[in-house]
């Protein structure tokens, strides 16, 4: 069994990032922050932390919990205005009553650099130019990295949110793999995973994938961030137990995680020099 | 074996539309087209003249076989803008350097009523208030129509065009299918679609759907139009073979194809009233 570790890719990218943002205009990315939950705040900072190392600005635009929906709408649409700001985030959860996709239309999708407006998506299904949110690049990216085909091989996504599983399915069908979306409404799951080459867990369950689930050699991306008891992070594949049956797999943490923020600040340094 | 006719589900839209149509704002349709093709020309007339039947006005817009893409492009963006045209579509084919999936951009999504601009698709893909391309939705109406039930089913749709396969996938999976998309890549395209449940074949290849494709007691969609070499059409999937084997089975004409027509025409009624 390999282990697909994301560390060494991520620090590939970060290294590539460093040089393109040095050598164009210099690249400013703008989050948009509307709660308080800690967990969304530490990541928020650790991406501004992640930016400096490859010496790109970023804002943190803290609008705090109680932000209405037209705030944080105005606050995108100016920010997408802004000739000094190349890459626009809207950092989830938001407040009661305030849908990320429709905010996120107030995005310019050459600033989208999470991919998430809609738009972007569209133009992604379309195959036209568009940035994909950071967690599916970093999915496919994962998978080139380690050399893994995908053309005429059969790929099943489990997830089918807007910001991962339904924008991954378009990557995954581009590179003319043989795509199914599975989620919470699938009958008998593992029979249908069972039947993948390519298997991507994006739920946010922990566990939820077991050996039962995995055909003998199949490579397994594990997108899952789910928080641990103790404080730390495991993933939606159970990976003690998968690795016994799978080809390759992620670990979590340390798989697709690092590679997600290092994707997010190229497609910022990507955003600052478009033509 | 359940034959899913269209004609009477067409008709009751067609009833629906007019109703529709005759209560509100006088809809009006602008079909922009580029090209000397025969068959889409005849298409585009039979269009408007399904249009008359119902009570909507209905502009041709031939640019000519030579129009260049800035003129096409333009001539969306104005009917966009005029307030007296509710609906605008694009006939394909286009002639030679235009891209439908970039142009199609031009065309407010609020008239996109065959979900032809990337906005469109990507609003479906993120579950927001779009018009689907009005194949993909008369496949759904179809379903609905006969009784099919989605959720937790597998369906497998053939095909993965920007016009059908993608936005249909997006459709069935908000519908609580589990979708699985094949192309021509596909490894073993028979062992995929005999899982199916429900099987759409969205390909433009006469009779690529065999019995061999087909489980016992399947629902099968065939969205197929190929000309025949008597001047008629026939569908993806081989009716008279298949019909032994599945359990409903849509006839090529008079399935897919008049509840296509029926619903383009009621999303311009609608569209001539939205708030």
């Amino acid at each position: 069994m390999k282990t697909l570790t994301g560390r060494d890719l991520a620090a590939a990218i970060r290294t590539q990032t460093q040089a393109e943002a040095a050598s164009g205009t210099q690249p400013r990315l703008a989050v948009v922050v509307a709660t308080a939950d800690e967990a969304s705040l530490w990541y928020v900072r650790s991406i501004a932390k992640a930016a400096a190392a490859v010496g790109i600005d970023c804002d943190l635009v803290d609008l705090g919990p109680q932000a209405t929906p037209e705030r944080i709408g105005e606050t995108l649409a100016r920010l997408s205005a802004d000739a000094g700001v190349h890459g626009v985030m809207l950092q989830t959860p938001l407040p009661a009553g305030a849908s990320a996709q429709e905010l996120a239309a107030a995005i310019d999708p050459r600033k989208d650099v999470d991919g998430a407006n809609p738009l972007s998506l569209g133009r992604l299904a379309a195959g036209l130019p568009a940035f994909p949110p950071a967690t599916a690049a970093a999915v496919m990216a994962l998978l080139d990295h380690h050399g893994v085909e995908l053309a005429g091989r059969r790929a099943v996504v489990v997830g089918r949110s807007t910001v991962v599983g339904k924008p991954l399915a378009h990557l995954l069908l581009d590179r003319h793999a043989t795509v199914t979306v599975c989620h919470s409404r699938t009958r008998d799951l593992a029979s249908v995973t069972a039947q993948a080459e390519v298997l991507v867990a994006a739920v946010g369950r922990a566990g939820l994938i077991g050996p039962g689930h995995v055909a003998p050699g199949a490579v397994v991306i594990d997108v899952g961030t789910n928080p641990t008891d103790d404080g730390g992070l495991t993933g939606d594949v159970d990976f003690a137990a998968v690795a016994e049956v799978a080809g390759a797999l992620t670990p979590v943490p340390g798989g697709v995680g690092p590679v997600t923020t290092a994707l997010l600040l190229r497609h910022v340094a990507r955003a600052a020099n478009l033509p």
